[in-house]
């Protein structure tokens, strides 16, 4: 790939990204943070001096290099890393130390056995004075020999759940000493006498971060594409039991229980496809707006990535897990893919701002937003419902208060529906925030003692951006019969929301009892309707079988004679003897 | 282990189970299916001239058995299987076939590798008639060489999700003939004639499933006790983020988020020890009464078998995925022990009887039981409250027709409450297949077409048979502080059900949106009291570090330091410079 790159001229990073994803799709490697995040960070905070010594040799492969951030003890909350980089302005160095274990990077991919360089992130202090983290590239292994340098203890963390390709890796510094100019110094500088430059702009930094959550969304929908694809494939070749006795046993595909565990999902997986090219376009629109000094939206950005990113990875890591046993056993196969679609994906529950934070901070946001609409300030955006939540006085009461006209066919009244849970569920987190302060608990403790209640009201906020996303996309459909399966897919998706979370509904007066059971009952019908489309839905995916990999979801349904072939190429194979027998099992045969 | 067993002169089933249970825990082998399956189904079903001809060589690992079921196209739904046993009255042999590609045997363990016998389960034909499913003993590999047999297609089936040590395997047999002797005939018998002779009664294989599915019961709540062990501890060793800016980080138990995901597993754990040990005694009792010839509480077992099997395993399935999420990135690390315990238990959902199909059993048998009831007639035992609903009519209605004076900590209120929620969710279900009925569906189709409720009313049933059992035990408990702190748990575990269920309870006006919120206030109470005790509640399952085998779940709490030990045993850091950089990395750079 590597060469590949070279020969078609292919040098910038998005482009790097984009032609991996081509070649080598879905497939973590140990040169990943290299191309992924050691050269991008060259690019963004290295200075010019800086990019003439690293650039190069890292393009040409002598420098290899990854990016040291997450310690043993420290992950999502930045601040508390504890790497140091002290100036010593008598040598013009910083001195890197791990000054405990909880300290010692722990993680970066590639770092292990890869990477002879690491962009380590960490506090740095001058003059006495601690200025916060900072990047600094750090030698960790000979450039000719591959030996760790003086001071370095690196190595591998040891085999993990899936991404087995990758040597994720430790590094433990001991006093290893760095040029001045080993600092990324385009914004903050040290200068050599030690004084310290702060960045213009603090904001600098914020984008990249939103960058990548964005792209999760993105990559929580592929994930569950992929997945539906196999599901619903192998659902429509594998017979099962019989639905009338005598007859030929039916598709398992006709079964109402699988329907409802596939279909649902399918719906998902659209969704998330229109709210990943949504964020996309989002942040490309306001890095447009940042770029032009305007930075209003980001905030906003900043919530919405962090929200959706949780919202959509949490979804989808379950709902594999459903495909895979949706197939029985053969989903326990890595035949099926499914577990190492499962094993890559879950890790971006954690990685890049851990869920439960990630909603935390969401929350954050619509709170400040509520107490500001509350104040009467005008919000706009994805929020602004918060205004006309305040105007309207919305607050949980007895179904029977509030008149329920909502016509459950009408996605644009549901849009309306979720958009009052949202708000409702937004009130009652502010108002537990609130009736914590009554009793005279400090403000760390009542937003900590309010944490269900904020993360519940994330959800539902992301929950309804979702439903208004997929609603907003039937609008830009022209064709009537695509209009037509997306709008059962969006209903469906709409009212499936509603049965499980229906106490939500029920409690705020949203909906009625009897509103309730009709849905349940339309939900069998958007079923039963979705079910002649439903191999047409996961092939328009256009998901290749060399790119999806699965025996149980190829395109021509051939599965269990490939299964077979499969099988037979299994590494236990290649002896029709195995050498266990002749090693133990015969002489353990003679001590009997 | 084998030698040990000699030497102690441990030879029953049970006992060797028990054996194994002690010095190789939770640990998935080869010859699992030999000693767990193989020699019990010899002594089960072999005639006593059968067992002197299998038992001792078989006891001496001269025959190294495996028990093959399940094909490439047939699970859970028995009579599907199409592997074909065919006398031939000439030669008083059997002639053994896998017809199709599909009904090659497919995922016993040991088969491929390690086994030379199999019991094979085959349609048996004789004289022209399809007499069902029989057992055979076939041998697959030559005792002395361990080559496959003439007409014998075998190996191992490829990568799994876990289950590395595991040999599971396929087997397709071509005109394989053995002697009519080796079809096991303690009950039904071919004469050398050909006549089929019938078993005595269908009922008397029964009892292994129910006993197997009563069994995973226990392992459910042995799963997510490790799982919660682990989660728990960790929690209360690491450190994270600020509650109160400058103080030191908090552990992350104190966060109300973090005890939101886990003391309501830890209390589910609680309650599924609880509900496992009544399984067992339950089986116990029910095996005597069926040995004095009292087949009554039969079908109940069954169905309670079924339902709690899937009730259970599902649940434990997505809470010990909870469990590792909490434990943030280094829950993905196999040091956590984690990963494996999600890839060897998560195939209990999908064996011995996939979780969906068993909700539908267990839904059959209640819906049965609600026509009874209909009719008049007197239920006892466990869905006795089929009768009670019948005399109250109890169905849905709006929040305020029905009296709501719950006081919801009063645990035998709650169990009333749980137990309406379960007749309600049978009537409805039974409602929906009367309604299609009545729309002119046949009865399978309506049986299909109501899927989604009594999958739904199955879920519902159990969970009430689970708070019951819980609330039961409570009874049983002296100590005044152990009870004290079990209520705790109980209570928590019952409210935290109604909340993500709430939509049930006010949808059946069973309690009230004030009640809902009170419980959600009570909730936060229940973590915070019990947040004090949960470390010691991990503690008290007892299991020792050797067993647990996780670096974060270690009873010392000493993780950090272990973690890094654990990490520098990685088979990437047997040597500094892997050899990746010789072989790839170096000459890579010379072509760039």
């Amino acid at each position: 790939m590597i060469l590949k790159l070279r020969e078609y001229g292919i040098a910038d990073p998005e482009e790097i990204y984009q032609y991996k994803k081509c070649v080598h799709p879905d497939r973590p490697e140990p040169l990943d943070l290299h191309l992924g995040m050691f050269l991008p960070t060259l690019l963004n905070q290295a200075t010019p001096e800086q990019m003439d010594r690293f650039f190069m040799p890292a393009w040409n492969l002598e420098i290899i290099g990854t990016y040291a951030q997450t310690e043993m003890g420290h992950g999502t909350h930045l601040r508390g890393l504890e790497t140091t980089a002290t100036y010593d302005p008598a040598t013009q160095e910083f001195v890197m130390n791990s000054p405990t274990v909880s300290s010692i990077k722990w993680w970066p991919g590639g770092l292990g056995k890869t990477s002879n360089h690491a962009i380590v992130l960490a506090q740095l202090y001058s003059l006495g004075n601690c200025h916060g983290l900072h990047a600094f590239i750090v030698p960790i292994r000979d450039m000719n020999t591959h030996i760790p340098l003086p001071g370095i203890v690196v190595g591998d963390i040891g085999p993990k759940f899936g991404f087995h390709e990758v040597d994720n890796g430790y590094l433990k510094l001991e006093n290893v000493r760095i040029p001045r100019e080993n600092m990324l110094m385009k914004y903050s500088k040290v200068e050599p006498d030690g004084t310290y430059l702060k960045p213009p702009s603090a904001k600098l930094t914020y984008g990249t971060m939103v960058f990548i959550r964005s792209m999760i969304v993105g990559e929580s929908a592929q994930a569950l594409a992929k997945s539906c694809t196999i599901a619903i494939r192998y659902s429509a070749v594998r017979h099962q039991s019989e639905i009338r006795p005598g007859e030929p046993e039916p598709q398992i595909l006709d079964y109402q229980a699988q329907q409802y565990k596939l279909f649902p999902l399918l719906a998902t997986a659209y969704a998330f496809k229109f709210v990943g090219q949504y964020m996309k376009d989002t942040y490309h629109r306001i890095t447009e707006d940042i770029n032009q000094g305007d930075f209003s939206e980001m905030p906003e950005l900043h919530a919405l990535s962090a929200g959706l990113k949780a919202f959509t990875t949490w979804e989808t890591n379950s709902a594999i897990e459903v495909c895979r046993m949706s197939c029985g056993g053969h989903g326990y196969s890595r035949s099926s893919a499914l577990p190492d679609i499962y094993v890559d994906f879950t890790p971006t529950c954690t990685y890049e701002g851990e869920n439960t934070v990630m909603m935390l901070q969401t929350a954050r946001y619509l709170v400040k937003s509520y107490r500001q609409a509350k104040a009467g300030q005008q919000l706009n955006g994805i929020v602004s419902y918060l205004n006309e939540a305040q105007s309207r006085g919305v607050q949980p009461q007895p179904v029977a208060a509030r008149p329920t006209v909502v016509d459950i066919n009408d996605l644009t009244r549901l849009v309306e529906v979720y958009k009052l849970r949202a708000a409702i569920l937004v009130e009652l987190a502010a108002k537990s925030i609130q009736q914590e302060l009554q009793r005279r608990k400090s403000n760390e403790d009542a937003w900590n003692n309010s944490a269900i209640d904020l993360v519940r009201a994330s959800d539902a906020h992301c929950h309804y951006v979702v439903v208004k996303l997929f609603t907003d996309k039937l609008r830009e459909i022209d064709d009537t019969a695509i209009h037509s399966v997306l709008s059962t897919l969006a209903l469906l998706y709409a009212l499936y929301g509603i049965t499980k979370n229906s106490g939500d509904f029920l409690q705020a007066g949203l909906l009625s009892v009897p509103q309730v059971m009709q849905i349940a009952v339309r939900i069998k019908e958007l079923l039963s309707l979705l079910r002649r489309n439903a191999v047409a839905l996961v092939d328009a995916f256009d998901i290749h079988d060399k790119r999806l990999n699965s025996v149980l979801g190829r395109y021509d349904g051939n599965v269990y004679e490939k299964m077979f072939e499969w099988a037979r190429r299994s590494p236990l194979n290649a002896t029709e003897v195995h050498e266990s027998f002749h090693k133990y099992l015969k002489p353990l045969r003679s001590k009997l």
